[in-house]
């Protein structure tokens, strides 16, 4: 049976899956969590990730301002659902460069041995991956960014993969990108980045237009699960919704096994309606290995943060009953 | 008085216009009638089509799975409000060549004589005009594709004209397609076509951008009476409304009338919001003729399945008194 | 302290700002004001103006019908909140070659002396800025379009500035423009235009697209306060929302301060959907001088018109703490 | 050895290869042959067809007038070279709906039996195929068109194929469209058309953007051999050129061989610069069976019309040879 | 017989019609006159305007510089055929908004009483209509810009109408204008422009994407002469050719004759290629009324500057027989 | 005064600057020095580069096949005009999934100490930058590709700065980028890069699209001097020139000097006309250092390959006269 490799997380936000629900993944009943106006400057709070931090929970969070810039903010909270974001964004330290601000957002945090990654979409002279580190969500330390532009949706692996660091990242464009292929690269360092090799296209349907990588890839006995959203172009512009898949543990680049249809797409109000209609857009997941719970932290509409639930069986079952390869 | 001409149909779904209701056209007060996930493994159930069989009703319906793939699937229904769709999408007997599954869309169905011709956009190297026929909505033959690629709306007359099968239709591109016209095509033995006859374009205001045939055409002592949807583009996309002309009944591709204003526009949040927001298509219509009474079956937001209904009588003399041939 | 340069208006349509609520603009509790279907023709009454009359309050409202045809009508209302439209559009007197219509829309009224001068989106072989005066809401007299295509927003500065008549317009092409700055005109005579200058351009974030005027400016003791609209292109089309600027006195071409954030987006779910989603677009301001009150008039979603309020110090305040010129 | 099947045309225009020439396919040596002003009226004149005729050569020209009309011509020839094209255009007899003139361009002839079939791009709503017939290049009469709009290049095969007529055609857009894949028609009376087969897409390089049939294909041992143009889209916009394909004799929507690289592409400076810069464009073959010489004419930069030669077993070899299927 | 009213021009430019020419302008047969490299800094010298000065001629040159920066200089000719161009840019004296340099291209030049007056393309936040004049070629002075962005081709009448100065210019966007119809502006005194009418749009052919006047228009007994030039696209990008209208004498909005064809195309190979490929672009015409002498001067493929010639009874005659207003 | 850092070449190609020529860079009197069809298969050689190799000369060509297909060839002269170059394409040893061939061109050859590199834009998933090694120009060792897609012009500098490798490039898009800045990057190994800098970006004029490195940087007393290309949109596509810039020795990312004016344009009838008209792209420089002679191969018109000349102490004053950084 499938199991997560890695820690317990007992206090892990939870509610169970509805009665008669069908799908693997299931939304947290009192969705969204973060409002729109969750900090007094901000007129969105969206695509942001969490971790568990001293027995509790940090973030680093996606507050567009009402200039409607894009920066990142830490958060905290106690138990996963109600969160306390900092009203002043994270002041990242490094060289002046690279630290100087133009625009941040969609952020990851991976956790690799006593240090929080954090990467992002980083503005400079185009879209980029940053990538800066921090062990108590005060001091940010921000490293050279890991790729030249155009590149979008930078997610790190948890450890160490053939004594490399690993990150997914997505290719783009200098706007709303209408292609994107993800791709996985390898450094030593943190510092250089090489070994780029491509991992997955997208296909028809819900992820025909582009893909890109979500949560920190989840270890598990049955290859890296990695949830991805996915945009199909309609009449109206773009629509997200999310997948998954399973890559090979020691060359990640190989895709074992992958969603045909996806695990969730825009269905509920606050998904449907807000700043970008019809997104859902995972960035983070909490994992509790012994029991297999998961729960996944979303954007809704670019607009409010919502909460989801699945069982790591479930969500690897139905991947490989439904892979399309 | 404009009366149609054809057979009753006295279980005809029905609901009284509502008070002080000034338009032609109204809504049934429970829509939308088919939900989003009506089979378990659809997406969205929309743009399908819906005639009276065997005192009862069947029915060809677009549900798309949660891939998002287009496809076909028989339902039927005791009332026309309450539908039972297979779960298994229709398989086509047919050279092998054509019923090869691309992707199916957005039927339509019209008895002529004892048979159920279904008539959708398929994919064949781009989309087309497929057609079949059935008599008892279990077994389908597909015959050859009506045109060439790239076409999309393709609509029976209900009968022979001038001993011709008839079909209108609205040649397009690949993609979403910011044109439209409507086409008449004749064919000796639903096989081959020709004739090709252009029918009407676009206009003003609601139907601006391209316009398509919805639900089959209904003979009445005015003509041919063709609703048909209108698309405008706005800064944020396609809106989908539709409206109703008057064709000669021995030339249908001469327009008699042709309504300036819609007949029906997105109004409602479940016609607002989808995936594709902004959408009311029409793709069937019930007929009671002695009563003149009209259900339409119509696409929400891509989404839904919506129905509505009018009088001939009421919509004739509107199209007639806000023609703007 | 900022005050309003101007006459007063007790029976300003007025609610407090709610408890607690951060923004200096808050929306009226009832909105919206006037429906997509106020008039029997109507699909929908947006982007209209209002002004004080005899005591009551009068306007020019954009009704676009059922076919989506854009035009103006006169409407009027005792307490500002609930409006008698006409339900026949404005029939402007003047030249035929200039009178003729093409389209109509997103109207200004702006008293200068004892005429009301009326500037409007004008359909003459593209878009243009239409001028018309009234002295009762009855009889309008067309005079020539202030400008050349291709043009829109145009309005007007409610007295003579240096002598000239003085109007803030955007010019655009024949679209839906994806750019916009915001140019100054003169005129000795209403007739003939021109010194031409420069005001300002879109900048980051909600104004990043292109930017143009709302109500008449407001003559104020710090200067030309003006609401504008500002448009961000998001995947899925354009968001409209809206901030303010104060300009020069004598050289209103210069700005001095001007809103870093905006001072409303679209929040509610009738500015977040409606024919197209997610716009606020302010076209009128009342104002009361003695007491610093603003009742502004905007269109939600193309669809409503709904009404919010400020003080003229709170705004003016906020635009020069969060100024970014 | 390949060999033609078909009579022979001893006076077919001839040069032989020059010395130390590679390529299979060669320019005349005193091209163009029809300049841009052949007739008082004409811009230019290109992509048009020859056929033997009674003993000598007959043909239907483009020739775009200085209003830059285009419009089809018939023209005759003592030697092939030398051509005297009409001053006036064809007139078409037929329904009046369908040979009333909107555009004509790029004709093709084919003799069928004692017939003289002429295909072209005729503008009925948007560009389809024109058909009709001539017996002496005096009297035309047009049939109906063969399909819907928007299609391009129809190209009829010179006998019944399964009883049947056959043509390959190009569906396209309303613009320079950036697509197109060949197709393969049935109609068994010229009149009604069905049994629609795709043929071949675009691949890489000269012939990534789309392709369309050039010449009547030409019965061989082989297959029909069938040249084809193929369209390269550089920064600068579309490059035409030419190559080959071998299709199956009863099948002929089944390709056995197609040239990789291309037979012909714009090198000469007539081909180089002129209306459309970088066009070669075939649109008649003569062939002389029994020595296997084909003399091809193409049009030059959309300006003037060249002429080229090749020997049948040379180029199904090169094909053979060179094939990509 | 049409002729023209204005003073005689004894030493205009002149060579007789080749033997067998049928159209009616004809090229020098020394073109180009002026190189690309005519003063030092020059990358290309083109659309640019002469006139009779002081016995010989004098005239405004667009020489964009090897930046490709555009700007303009004040050049003169004994005989109208050798070009001494000043070496420096012309520096206008005026208001410094307006007078700032931020581009300068394609002028004309059109003397009114004992004025010379300077029109073209200005860059001020865009493009627009520049203005100015001069007395002797040495000193100009700049006036207010005609109209607000986004404009060019502004070319005046030679003297007042009805009172009024009088303008033609072409409303543009910002790039590569894809459209463009030509209108009518009035000015009491060169400062304020109103009383705009629409003059023609885009026909068919060479003339189908947009349209712009030419040199300035020339008094004749049958109306305005006007050159125009007008844009066709094809598939590599746009074609630049002119023709010839005329305007009512008094209501030059009115157009009472219109070329069908085009007086000339790019046909030269200095005029095939360039910086932009098929360009023939006339901004001046050097006019002999007692003989009808016509030297009309225009850019080649944006790069050099050639001479054509006419006679106006011949290409009066040529417009009215050709007219297809 | 201005010299060169590096080895002699007393056999550079040379031709001395024609009298009366006033631009610093000159052609090769008899260019193009390459033809189209170079070796058997080649329908264009140009975008190639060349090395000083064992007392003569080497270089990797760009050969375009007959199908359009890009790919690398290997070369030899004894006098740098005239080359030899393999028939059969450049095998690469390494990876087999780095290696496999999608398409390959516009290749650098770089010197660092006894080891030419190759760059060049590879086909793998997109364009990015191909890395390769060789001693011989036999046996080429392929490298990681240095960069995720999309990425193009890939230029080494000869020497390690800061004691890493250094590089140039200008990240794209997939199709022909309408956007382009330079970046610097470094590697410790030629395997892992990071250290990204921004270079510079597009001005007016000839070089306000993009901006790509052509040659090898050359070390000088006053920094690196680097050749770039520049491209401009004009309406019928791009045009490519080239210019210098001097960058900092030691933080080749900070550009001291940046010409204003292009070096050289396509001027000539084999750099107008082609396969892409309008195009000089440098890819490789020959350099003498005592005497400061240069040697600059470019391809012209995506077809041919040209040689210019210039000296060092010309091309440094004119790039600091000519300064706009």
């Amino acid at each position: 049976m499938s199991r997560i490799i890695g820690p317990s997380l007992p206090n892990i936000p939870w509610e169970e899956k509805p009665q008669a629900y069908a799908s693997p993944v299931w939304r947290y009943s009192a969705n969204p969590i973060i409002a729109r106006d969750a900090i007094p400057s901000s007129n969105s709070v969206f695509n942001s990730a969490t971790v568990p931090f001293r027995g509790k929970f940090a973030g680093v969070f996606r507050c567009d301002n009402r200039a409607v810039e894009m920066n990142l903010f830490a958060g905290f909270s106690e138990d996963g659902y109600s969160w306390k974001i900092n009203h002043e964004p994270i002041v990242f330290q490094g060289d002046a460069e690279i630290t100087k601000l133009q625009y941040r957002y969609d952020a990851r945090v991976c956790q690799i041995e006593n240090k929080y990654y954090i990467t992002w979409c980083n503005g400079y002279h185009g879209p980029t991956i940053g990538v800066a580190w921090t062990e108590d969500f005060e001091t940010f330390h921000q490293l050279e960014n890991a790729f030249l532009p155009y590149n979008r949706n930078g997610v790190l692996f948890p450890r160490k993969i053939n004594g490399k660091y690993a990150m997914l990242s997505r290719p783009s464009d200098r706007g709303h990108t209408p292609f994107g292929d993800m791709f996985y690269s390898e450094s030593p360092d943190m510092e250089f980045w090489g070994h780029h090799r491509f991992v997955m296209a997208p296909k028809g349907g819900w992820q025909s237009t582009k893909i890109g990588a979500g949560p920190i890839p989840i270890e598990t006995s049955e290859g890296w699960l990695l949830f991805y959203h996915g945009v199909l172009t309609s009449c109206n512009g773009f629509e997200y919704s999310f997948g998954a898949a399973l890559l090979d543990l020691d060359k990640p680049w190989k895709v074992i096994y992958r969603t045909g249809p996806y695990l969730m797409a825009p269905h509920m109000l606050y998904e449907r309606t807000g700043d970008t209609p019809n997104v859902v857009f995972p960035c983070a997941a909490l994992v509790d290995a012994p029991s297999g719970r998961l729960a996944i932290y979303y954007g809704a509409a670019d607009t409010v943060t919502g909460l989801a639930f699945t069982r790591v069986e479930d969500v690897i079952d139905f991947t490989k009953a439904n892979s399309e390869v």
